[in-house]
């Protein structure tokens, strides 16, 4: 009997659902400085990138991947910023960051790098929905349902 | 005609070459703080990641799980961090580095947390073996041939 997924709550706090891929639960980082998504493969108890079989980082990756192209095609940016660092949160998550010329931390990592600002309450729906919407294009995109 | 793939600059002047998995040249980062492999797919002006056919980003990614197996083995390791940055080195880069709590700079991330310092000779020469060697354990390692 497998444990349910259940989000990490420091993740929980600290971004907006968006919602599922085949694999992943898609969130959005509640910083306004940088179009930037989390995705958490929904399995309980999972740390480590090379914990999981092949086909399951496959399904990881697509996900990633269609990740990269919502962000693309919601946001202008010069750079995707790919990380799993996991050394604070430790429940497996992967950062994808739409990183342009001009943001704060440019050219340097966003982690660590000032202190998030929340979007305004508009904005964050606003860019949810972009988001879902263009995530929506992939076949098995569903919106979360109540955490 | 493509162009044939040449390492950055930068990238060769910061590292130690280990070898070559299917579609990436592996990397040992010049800095003795870390366990700290650079994988950079073998094609010429790639950038991004998403850039890639689905294939070859599985490809990229089975290099990426072999060097993580290969890094555990040679290292004591607590965490691994993954990264694909390239906001300052543009050629498609990957960081794959093992983290322990008592490193430098543990929780957060490597980069831009001080100064490199170099392996000494022989610990290079050890590391750059040892890696290789684990890393032969995949069938199609070679050894990088003349830059």
């Amino acid at each position: 009997m497998h444990k349910p997924f259940e989000l990490d709550r420091q993740l929980l706090a600290d971004t907006l659902p968006v919602g599922d891929l085949p694999m992943c639960r898609v969130l959005l980082m509640n910083d306004s400085r940088y179009p930037w998504l989390v995705l958490v493969p929904r399995r309980s108890g999972l740390v480590e990138l090379d914990a999981l079989d092949r086909h399951d980082r496959i399904a990881v990756m697509d996900d990633v991947h269609c990740a990269t192209g919502a962000l693309r095609r919601a946001c202008s940016i010069d750079k995707i910023n790919l990380g799993a660092l996991g050394n604070v949160v430790r429940q497996l998550h992967l950062h994808v960051i739409g990183r342009t010329h001009a943001d704060r931390a440019w050219p340097a990592p966003v982690w660590g790098n000032g202190s998030a600002i929340a979007y305004p309450q508009d904005a964050a729906s606003t860019r949810v929905s972009t988001l879902a919407g263009y995530l929506a294009v992939t076949r098995d995109f569903r919106v979360t349902e109540g955490d």
